[in-house]
């Protein structure tokens, strides 16, 4: 079967930027790709967007077809469309992007796709495509939100030390933050509970727990704000 | 002629939500649709990616070749992909936004187009396809960007006073904002420098001339704020 168009379209695709934090790292989730073109070349999990189907659905589907991943909560980060970047023909992609904690979601390799996994940002193979691209647009998005936004919430277990909070803030903007300075702006924002808890089985002084203050966060995530470090 | 593929795609088109302020208003330019579906309806100016056309482009001649616009700074927005967003088949469109000097842009109908013309955001017609949503998703970009970025470098004189740049301020955001208010936090921004100069020709006492600084401005659009009014 094939399908006759009166006038020659661009073909359409949707490209998943997964990053996953674990107490290391700040990871991207990665294919191998199964098929020509870069055969066996690591890339975006993503595919063609079928007629009929909504783009959102179609980024959620390519990701669960290749990676078995699910339940990610997948925002649109941008589309590309310069005319040669698929050697195939004119493909136009639109990306999306999500933080995951890693550790819940452990890849599986299925259609189009030979393999599944995390890379760390700081060591990637060579992408397929533009994906280098998407995946840089993707960090500097990533980056955005963490000025502008409360970030953590599905990422911290949900009585955390201000010292974890600082490290997740430190993985994703890649640099080390100045504690004193970090723990007063964090204290200002205002979307932290102190609890009357402090860590247990640690081999120093047990720190204090916090939780997110769950209306102050999400009136903040409406509201906006700059954290500046 | 006619294109066959192997596979069923989506059509592509790209939209333009242009913004013009003048003295008195927030505008957006619309095109009135001289063909079906929603022929005579009033519509985002836009159309067909071409194969092998990068879609920024895309979005450029289509705002040129309906309006006559041209030299305007167009940001991508955000891709609509609802199945049935168009009547006719599946057709996905990828937004674009720019906010000009209306009084430096006034349209002219051409291609596909009976006429196009600036609409008050206040006054607006039913617009064809989804074009209301994408207008509403430019208009919250809008807004959100005003908090974060400076703005008003091409929409201002190069010397303006502070009365004017409230206007522009108030205009976007569609709200009254408090004059000392708004002083004393636009002058913390670093971003305005005060002139020898006063206005001429005006009734009342002559308001102190201001312009942009540029170099703390570029530096500002880099680095954001939070600008809370």
């Amino acid at each position: 079967m094939s399908y006759t168009y009166e006038y020659a379209r661009p073909a359409l695709t949707t490209d998943c930027v997964v990053f996953g934090l674990d107490d290391e790292d700040l990871k991207v989730l990665l294919i191998q790709r199964d098929i020509p073109p870069y055969e066996a070349r690591w890339a975006l999990p993503g595919g063609f967007v079928r007629v009929g189907e909504d783009i959102d659905e179609s980024a959620r589907r390519e990701l669960r077809e290749e990676t078995s991943l699910k339940n990610v909560f997948l925002e649109q980060l941008y589309s590309f469309g310069h005319p040669r970047r698929d050697p195939r023909e004119h493909v136009v992609t639109i990306a999306y992007y999500a933080l995951v904690n890693l550790l819940e979601h452990q890849p599986r390799a299925d259609t189009d796709a030979r393999k599944a996994a995390w890379f760390p940002l700081d060591d990637l193979p060579t992408l397929a495509f533009d994906h280098g691209k998407i995946l840089e647009t993707a960090r500097e998005r990533l980056r955005g939100k963490l000025r502008y936004e409360p970030i953590g919430f599905e990422l911290l277990p949900e009585k955390f030390t201000l010292t974890e909070l600082q490290k997740l803030y430190e993985r994703i903007l890649d640099e080390e933050i100045d504690k004193r300075n970090f723990r007063k702006k964090v204290k200002k924002l205002g979307i932290l509970e102190e609890t009357e808890e402090v860590q247990s089985d640690v081999a120093h002084r047990a720190a204090r727990l916090y939780r997110f203050d769950q209306k102050q966060y999400k009136a903040l995530l409406k509201k906006g704000f700059n954290f500046e470090l």
